[in-house]
């Protein structure tokens, strides 16, 4: 089959051919449709710092992905069935540990991750465990390709009380335009988007925000407290990973509000704990991958149901052989979400 | 001032001519613009079983109300003007107990209401403890007027797990009908409303929900099971206190899921708690008021922020002289929500 | 091997031979050291309308046991070794549906529960699905033995808010003088305890019961209001299914409080939800099984730590040929918790 | 009467005659029976950066306090009476904010604090709003003076899961010391606690600490993990305020688990947000004060019950003139909580 392979411990991907992988007895092997592209797969092209450290050459990459079932191992029982489409979370927990029993198995310690610890999504073929599927029903897969990123926004907004509240999303790319279009459907009175980017600050405006803030013009705090006559938001959600968008979004937050922490900054962040976080009373969460799986039920009752429609985002699609320009798109701050063609249009 | 009192212990209100209320040192006078009409006044009117056993003539009645502030005790400090337009929380609670002292307020033992247990709205002015009082900002005096049972939907509804959940309320009249608003300006994925009067299932309707169930046409259980795939929905909104809907309510609930009790049974209720209760494992929450004060902001940000319009409940006004023609109107099931009209257009 | 099996569709238990279960591909064998004898099996035994519904013989019945593992599935993995002392869940569900994928597997509508719906655990082997194995550690088989019915104390009592509180538990057979040590251990202020039948007062004092009532002798309600200068208390835990306690429960408990459920009553229960649920704006809660694994976890934590020693409430143990004398002698209303030996000592 | 005082901006405190304060009408005057030294005096005293910023000479310092009513406001109502033994809640709040009216008093925007922002408690008598005022019961005068900085202790540990957890308690002053023994009382199954001052760990272990780790001999991460199989503790109390304390709790905490900041550090503290908060999935709450009312609620409780003793803790009393004494005892680090004497024992 075609993958889309990290070869060597150098920059660069390569389309290879490879063997189809096999299915284990718990497991089904899904035929990939649309897979989407994310700044990990950039950073394991690019062979940065962090991808050093983490990646095992030869892998296929790539995490996010739908498609339809081909082969179903023969313990995994009569949940699923042949031609099923379906997408999957990309977190492979052991099942043993108490995390991944108690429902917390995006925290367990054993996770691997598809596309980083083993071979990924970017392959026309992909052997996953059948716990960790969730079929699409109406969904389609190129929705479903995307579910594992508006996860990660399901997850931090949805783990905040939103109805009524009061939202600022720091940083537009995908996943904070996602979380944008999140708040707006869980009923959030108002939801505040700030980026440096004008194009992603314009999907963040057609995802629902009511105020965009373009970081180079105008002041974040400044601004938030002017609308919020002084009194702050509600709910942070900080998606950008930057020091200083991390120090804004705890000044914008109201005393005794919460602070939710996606973006992963590369560096230590100098935190004013005094006045920022305990004379403020403020809650701060660290969100990691999607809640297994009450993210992923959460998610399907709001796409299923017309709430939220990440359409708007999706601003780029390349077939499979194109991924060097698809990673080009991205770098060059125009894209939302890229998504690539692997099987064909399902 | 002009004033509707209850003066006898017999049916029928009396439009009389009465004292204005002095105002105490933490009190603030309020002259009443707009007072809302609601089931419990039609009791007292009625002078049954309920209202012998409460009240003690003569009294004012009415206690949903807004108005405008013109004159401020000397304790009462600088939170409010004259001038200012406000509702007011009317339920009158000590201070002093653990209860209210702890953000429980509306479950506080010690709880007076206006126009039940001390003189009410239903005047040209009322006297209130300046720290009931809400300010409406640009919340106009009719709306102001029915914050009260609104706030009981707020109450009912925000107090269950809204985003993306399947909510079923039992029950049309206005609370119910602002409770259908309510859960669909919180995110709710689908809303079943069910009643047996026509005219209160289209308002219902007008208030978003997705699916209008006539119970004198169709079984509820059998249609809501139908349409969840037999899971049932994740919240059920009892406001009918009718025994059958209370079983019916237990019944749609999914297992793990919630049901809020407001609607108020006139007797004992069989219930059945193995199977219903227990094997299900659900939660059950009985509604009272409004919790004083985090429904009050919950509901003045859902209002001020466009998220939620109670106006299509509102179908009659009346000025003060035809209370007889209010409680009629409200009497013949032909009504939504009905305001009195008692100092004038503000 | 030997067993106790339900043979025929009328009263009485028989102990057979029968073949060894096979140890399917993701399945242990467990060599069964200790059982628990419940109330449950006393209803399959005397084949009450209950048992005449839901139980197919033949069967082997008991579902509460811990043992040795003597095989292991090919599936299973690492998490388990032979010779490994464990206990089990003995609810088995899909794990494909919503409720068990999200942690509330207590709640699925696919449980098959051991001893009841399939082979149960009064027998020298049981084979079980490894992922409702839990292992001992330190703890003996005796104490596993009953881990299943802590579960039910732990799970009513953890999901209420303990330190500081006030807790009723009415019902002090085995599972509710449990949940008294449970409320001690996690810090409750004052625990009530009420039964009619002297000996298990006298087994909820020797777990900690602060104060013991016998029902025969005075009223609850008086008491318990009379002990509380009239606030009521601040949980009450409902483990005698009896329609008169589940009644005085709600009357004891505190405006605002909460009401744990676990006790099965047989019929309907009339309950005044006016004055006892929504105007004292209570919180009722049906405890089914064990939280999947949630419960498991606290448990073993408490056990492990100290917190929490059952041993008082084991007040007989029995050879497993004597299972007819351990069933008189849970009839006979003398008894705690009654062990049935099987393997042998562990 | 006789008050201790802050007179000018520089080093010092003086013991002084000043009039008897006048009672508001909302207000109760306190005869002040026994009052707590807490470092906050400490840096009023000295004179240090935060006190110049921040004090106001002349004022009457001192915050924690209890004592007997000698006069009662005329609009205080009868929740109180002469004689009457009380302590108070030190933060005063409007009334009138979002917070105040919502049980979140203790993050409201326009708290005042008694002995810094206006006149304190070490003084014969002390005029406080009587919505601050809280009855002792059985509760000593003693007792009562350092409820204060046990609240913060009560706060910290009750608004996270204790029962059956495991707890660090970073920083052994007295309200660290505090925070282990009501971790013990709520049920915790393990508490560790740490330190670098040998007698501080001493009062810890009296509290109940099950392991007392000394900084200086032995590294807190190192044998936190070798005591928890390296899976971390559920709960973190940061008492300390030191940056490398800070560190070592996010570092200790297990993944999902939750850290509470009470210790204030003096400048910003570098945090690595990514792998310390965002891939542990952690929850930090920034402590401030007491709940406003439910801490006060818990305490009493707590304290009443027996659950809960800090009598380890008081380890000196001074008369009121010797405050010199007073300080200088906890600047050398053998003290526990320091008493002051101001009106004769009750």
């Amino acid at each position: 089959m075609r993958a889309i392979q990290k070869l060597e411990r150098a920059p660069g991907l390569k389309l290879t051919d490879i063997p189809k992988p096999d299915c284990g007895l718990t497991d089904v092997v899904i035929q990939v449709k649309h897979a989407g592209v994310c700044g990990t797969d950039l950073h394991i092209a690019d062979w940065d710092e962090w991808a050093q450290s983490r990646i095992k050459p030869p892998i296929v990459v790539g995490h996010e992905f739908a498609g339809e079932i081909v082969e179903i191992g023969q313990d995994v029982g009569d949940a699923f069935h042949i031609g099923q489409r379906v997408t999957a979370e990309g977190h492979i927990v052991s099942g043993h540990t108490r995390q991944s029993r108690t429902g917390q198995g995006h925290v367990c310690p054993t996770t691997q991750i598809i596309g980083v610890d083993r071979d990924g999504a970017f392959a026309e073929f992909i052997a996953m465990p059948a716990s960790n599927v969730m079929r699409l029903g109406d969904i389609s897969t190129v929705m479903g390709a995307i579910m594992d990123p508006m996860g990660n926004a399901f997850h931090t907004v949805l783990t905040a009380e939103i109805p009524g509240s009061t939202v600022l999303v720091l940083g537009c790319g995908p996943i904070g335009c996602f979380a944008v279009g999140v708040a707006r459907a869980a009923g959030a009175a108002r939801v505040f988007a700030a980026d440096l980017n004008p194009r992603r600050l314009e999907l963040a405006g057609d995802m629902g925000a009511h105020v965009c803030i373009d970081v180079t013009r105008e002041d974040v705090v400044h601004r938030v407290m002017d609308e919020t006559k002084s009194e702050g938001v509600d709910v942070v959600c900080e998606m950008s990973g930057h020091p200083v968008a991390i120090r804004q979004g705890l000044e914008c937050a109201r005393p005794g509000g919460r602070v939710q922490f996606l973006g992963i900054p590369q560096h230590e962040v100098p935190i004013r704990v005094a006045n920022d976080v305990i004379f403020k009373g403020l809650t701060l969460y660290g969100v990691v991958g999607r809640k297994m799986f009450e993210t992923w039920y959460q998610m399907r009752s709001f796409i299923e149901s017309g709430l939220f429609d990440p359409s708007p985002v999706i601003t780029h699609t390349f077939p499979m052989e194109q991924i060097d320009d698809a990673l080009r798109t991205i770098r060059s701050g125009e894209a939302g979400k890229v998504i690539l063609e692997i099987g064909g249009t399902a």
